[in-house]
C-alpha cells in the first residue's frame, strides 16, 4: 500500500466537524474523502490524527490514507492540485507528501497543540470576528496563568471532558499553557499529549471565569480532584478554537 | 454648534457603501446617523471623509457631526459606548473627538492612504479570504512596480475614472506607491491627495495585467494620455479593497 500524508487547513465555521458521521452532512472528512473517491475512482478512507468540532477551526490538521500501489499512479503534487481545485474555499490542502507504511495520523501521534482566541481589546475586532470570542469584561490574565500552573502536568481531566460515559482513561498530560496578548487578542495555546472531548474549550471557559473573578485560580486543584464536570466553568464557543499542529516522533 | 469627529472601522462586506443615498438601504452613513437621531432625538447629518463604494472596507475612515450645544449633552466616551452598542458587530467607533468647529471630515482633509490585498500565496488564504482578491497566476511584482512609478505624480487620472460624465476636474496626485509582500500577500497602498469614482480598483486591475504579463509597464503613460476609461484595465472586485487612513493638516 502506499501511505500519503496530507496537512489540511480549514475554516470550521460552516462545518459538522471533522469526522464523518453516520448521515450528517459537511463534514470535513467526507469533502476530502469524496475528492480521493473521484481521483481513484473507488472510495478511500482517510484518518485525522484526531476530531475537531462543528465550527472549530484547524491550521495544521494531519491526516493520512492508504491506496493500493497499483492504484497509486499519481505523484503529490497531482494529489495536491487535484484536491484544492475541487475543495471549497474553506479548506485547503497544504500539503501532499509520501509517508511510511505504518503512519497513522492518529496513532503516530504524540502532543497536539491548540490555540484559544480571545478578542479582549478596547473595541471588538471586526475582521477576524468569526475566529474570536469576544469578552466585554476585562480580564485579568496573571490569575488565569496562575490556574493554568495548577492544570498543567499529568491529571485525571474528567472534569473538563464533556463524554459523561467515556469508559477509557481520562488521564492526560498537559505539557504547556501560554499566554499572548497581542493587539487586543489574547492567545492561550495549549499542548499536551491528547485532549478529551471539548476538553480544551472546557479549560478556556474555566480560565475566562478565573479572569474575570468569578473563580480563584486556587480552585483548579478540587476541580481536577472532583472527577465531575459540573465542576468546572463553561463551554467556551467553538469559533475561537485552532488545531494549530500536531507532532510526531521523528521516526515517522 | 459642537462638532465631532468620529474615527470609523467596518467590514463594507454587506454594506451598500458608505453613503447614504434615496432609498438603498444599509451603508454605513445611514447605520450611523440612526443612532444619533436615536440618541439626540432628532436626525443628525454625518459627513464622511469620502465614500467608499459597496463592499470596500473601513480602517479608519474618519466622519463628523454637528450638533446644537443645547443638545450636546452627552460625553465623548458615552456617545462612543452608545454607538458601540447599537452597532452591528461590523461596525465600531474606534474614538469620538471634540472638534474644532471648522473641521469638516471632507473638506478639511488632505490626502488619503488606500490598502489592496491580493492573495497570490501558493495555496489560497482561508482565514482573510473575505478580505482578499484572489490571484491564481504569478505576477510579477517589478514589473508592477515598474508601472506604478509612471502613476506617481499629478496626472489626469480620466482613464482610471469609472465616471465617464464627471464634469469636475480629474486631475489627482499619487504621492506613493508601495508594494509590500508578506505572507503570500500582496498589499499594494495608494497614498494620493484624492481618488476618483474607481481609480483605486481601476488602478490595481491594470496593475495585476501587467503583472500578469498581459500589458507592459511601458503602456500606462499612454494610457494616462488617452483620457479614455476603455484604454485602462480591469476595475478590481471590492473585496480586497481598505479605506487605511485619512490625513488632515496639523491645524484641524
Amino acid at each position: 500500500m502506499a501511505n500519503f500524508c496530507l496537512i489540511v487547513q480549514y475554516d470550521g465555521t460552516r462545518y459538522n466537524g471533522w469526522q464523518r458521521q453516520g448521515n450528517t452532512p459537511d463534514t470535513i472528512q467526507e469533502k476530502l474523502e469524496n475528492i480521493l473517491e473521484h481521483l481513484y475512482g473507488e472510495p478511500v478512507e482517510i484518518s485525522g490524527s484526531g476530531r475537531t468540532d462543528a465550527g472549530v477551526h484547524a491550521l495544521h490538521q494531519v491526516a493520512n490514507y492508504r491506496v493500493p500501489r497499483m492504484l497509486s499512479r499519481y505523484s503529490c503534487q497531482e494529489i495536491h492540485q487535484y484536491f484544492n481545485r475541487y475543495l471549497p474555499q474553506d479548506i485547503r490542502i497544504l500539503s501532499v507528501t509520501k509517508a511510511d507504511e505504518r503512519f497513522h495520523a492518529r496513532l503516530s501521534a504524540q502532543s497536539k497543540l491548540y490555540e484559544y482566541r480571545i478578542d479582549c481589546g478596547e473595541v471588538s475586532n471586526i475582521f477576524e470576528r468569526r475566529y474570536l470570542y469576544r469578552i466585554d469584561e476585562p480580564l485579568n490574565i496573571r490569575k488565569m496563568q496562575e490556574a493554568a500552573s495548577y492544570l498543567v502536568g499529568t491529571h485525571d481531566f474528567k472534569s473538563f471532558c464533556a463524554n459523561r460515559h467515556m469508559k477509557k482513561s481520562t488521564v492526560r498530560t498537559i505539557y504547556d499553557i501560554s499566554f499572548d496578548l497581542r493587539d487586543g487578542i489574547l492567545y492561550i495555546r495549549y499542548r499536551g499529549d491528547g485532549f478529551l472531548y471539548h476538553m480544551v474549550r472546557i479549560l478556556t471557559g474555566t480560565l475566562i471565569e478565573i479572569g474575570m473573578g468569578d473563580r480563584l485560580p486556587s480552585q483548579i486543584p478540587t476541580i481536577l480532584e472532583g472527577l465531575d464536570r459540573s465542576l468546572a466553568g463553561f463551554t467556551a464557543p467553538p469559533q475561537g478554537l485552532f488545531l494549530v499542529e500536531v507532532y510526531y516522533s521523528e521516526d515517522d
